[in-house]
């Protein structure tokens, strides 16, 4: 029975909307999002300005990348009885906190962000006043909703240090006696890194990625069809675990025993790789089964109103500190 | 007889609020925000957002600056039943709009801002994310309202510029065959520069102010103890209204004839000083007038409501804008 929303500590968390996920989000997210919802009152959106930042895809893709990647968190699990599940681009809130946290905001501590510098440099294009504002943004998703914590990968931990200075200054400048925001915590989950169906990291745009929705057969297709080691020409030919890209999944998806009997038949040649790769796509089959059949059972009318109803619930919350930062500020009332 | 709001072009300024107006900026700008509403169909708003860019006043003083700046614009003969007044911080419109146009704008194009680099030279301290994107912030200001005309002083057309570059490059990008955005033009309008009471430029924070609404007798004293050509020490020392403080003020405010009588009266010690000012005092008593009559004839109550309501007229027009955006740059409907 989980803890009723009021004592549980908030976590928020956002999601670009690529459309579809694959394994590579539910292992690297998604799962822990899931596992989140039993000690935490969540709160998940899909941040579709943040996409605009770095890439400008048509009305009909986007809408469809929202909806598409919401029925995977439902289908994941994410119970929308117990999180709020939002838009960002539907919550003028976010655009006012960014707008106010930029007066106090100096512009040295966004752009000495490794990711803004890096990328920059790798494209030009990006150096819009809105890619080097990012950080401030997420810290305006993030502080508005005073949540405890935040599930971030490693790579992210840099991000709510920022959103941690950006309250803190201004909790030091307008509200130095009862402070409006809280300092979240980085909540550094474990995460496993899905390499793709080329070993590279999987990712949509590579088309390396097994969605978490793939039917049964494509992904026994796609796992069949992986190179394996190189050397491994012939079914005759040893090969060593260590040089297949399809060894790493193994690694995620089946039990010691499995992989102690794959590592021999390899080394020895006493299997096939297609033998190698069946009790991999029995797991993952295994894993997208019940995914695929809540997505089944979900109406995309729900998925709608699912959005539409925690949209106007993250609202209430964002206005009252809205409300509060207003009155540090002294705006008028 | 004025022309309906409907056939007239639309016309957009906003005005930082500092209290209580003096005549620096009547003649600076309101003067034509008066004369502007006979021609267009004005949008005058309070930037008390963009007061905070550079100064952190506390609520009751913002406030109140707020409401006596509103006070001095119906005073000058603002009339909102012609025209819609606003307060900037009611509209989460336009920091919306602000935050997606961030994702399209070169920063590039924020940072040489001539306004900028100078300022955070002068005062590092400026150097916030928020005033950086001041000019951007104002392009959102203007963009939403597709004014044809924007009323400004030469200091600002750089500003116009930039705003007319940001909807161009929004359009190209996002709506190249039905454009959103109008590009407005500058109305650089004739305005006279008013000296404060020590010579330099009038401004409430160097306390050299005659307020529009000053009392007569205020405005007397005011003129009678400024300083005058410090060669004319003695009633009896001929003097030179070049080297007088007073006389840009008898440029503004007497007629030619006027003019003469006391220039000669100067230079040939004929007059004392007092009787130079006397014309002036009682020129700026009869401007003064009207202003105070009005302001007293105003419950401040209906002031709040003019803001109310010309705020909500605002934001019907800003909605239909930020739709279109959200529409060209493919947001869930
Ligand atoms: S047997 Fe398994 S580990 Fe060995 S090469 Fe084939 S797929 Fe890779
Ligand atoms: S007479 Fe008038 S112009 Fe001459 S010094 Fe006096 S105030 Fe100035």
């Amino acid at each position: 029975m989980p803890t009723p929303a009021l004592t549980r500590p908030r976590a928020l968390s956002g999601m670009r909307p690529t459309g579809a996920l694959h394994l590579g989000h539910f292992h690297g997210a998604l799962k822990n999002w899931v596992g989140l919802q039993d000690s935490h009152d969540c709160f998940f959106f899909v941040a579709d300005w943040h996409a605009l930042t770095t890439s400008h895809p048509d009305r009909e893709t986007l809408t469809r990348h929202v909806y598409d990647m919401v029925t995977d968190w439902l289908a994941a699990g994410i119970d929308p009885e117990r999180c709020t599940l939002f838009l960002q681009s539907r919550m003028p809130e976010h655009a006012e906190l960014f707008t106010l946290l930029a007066t106090c905001t100096p512009s040295s501590w966004l752009a000495r962000m490794p990711s803004y510098k890096d990328q920059v440099a790798a494209d030009p294009e990006l150096a819009t006043y809105g890619f080097l504002g990012y950080p401030l943004l997420q810290a305006a998703d993030i502080l508005l909703y005073k949540p405890a914590g935040v599930p971030v990968g490693e790579d992210q931990a840099a991000h709510v240090e920022v959103t941690r200075e950006v309250g803190r200054r201004f909790n030091r400048l307008y509200a130095p006696e009862a402070p409006v925001f809280v300092e979240p915590q980085a909540l550094l989950t474990e995460t496993a890194r899905v390499p793709g169906l080329d070993g590279q990291k999987m990712s949509k745009s590579l088309g390396n990625a097994i969605a978490m929705r793939d039917s049964p057969e494509d992904t026994a297709a796609k796992i069949r069809t992986m190179p394996t080691d190189p050397q491994r020409v012939r079914r005759t030919d040893p090969g060593d675990p260590a040089r297949c890209p399809v060894w790493p999944l193994h690694q995620i998806y089946t039990d010691a025993a499995t992989r102690a009997t794959c590592d021999t038949g390899c080394r020895t040649a006493s299997i096939g790789c297609l033998d190698c790769k069946q009790p991999l796509v029995e797991a993952i089959q295994r894993e997208q089964a019940p995914w695929r059949e809540r997505a089944a059972a979900l109406d995309p009318q729900q998925v709608r109103w699912t959005l539409e109803v925690g949209t106007e619930r993250a609202r209430a919350v964002a206005r009252k500190t809205l409300r509060e930062v207003r009155g540090a500020m002294g705006l008028v009332a």
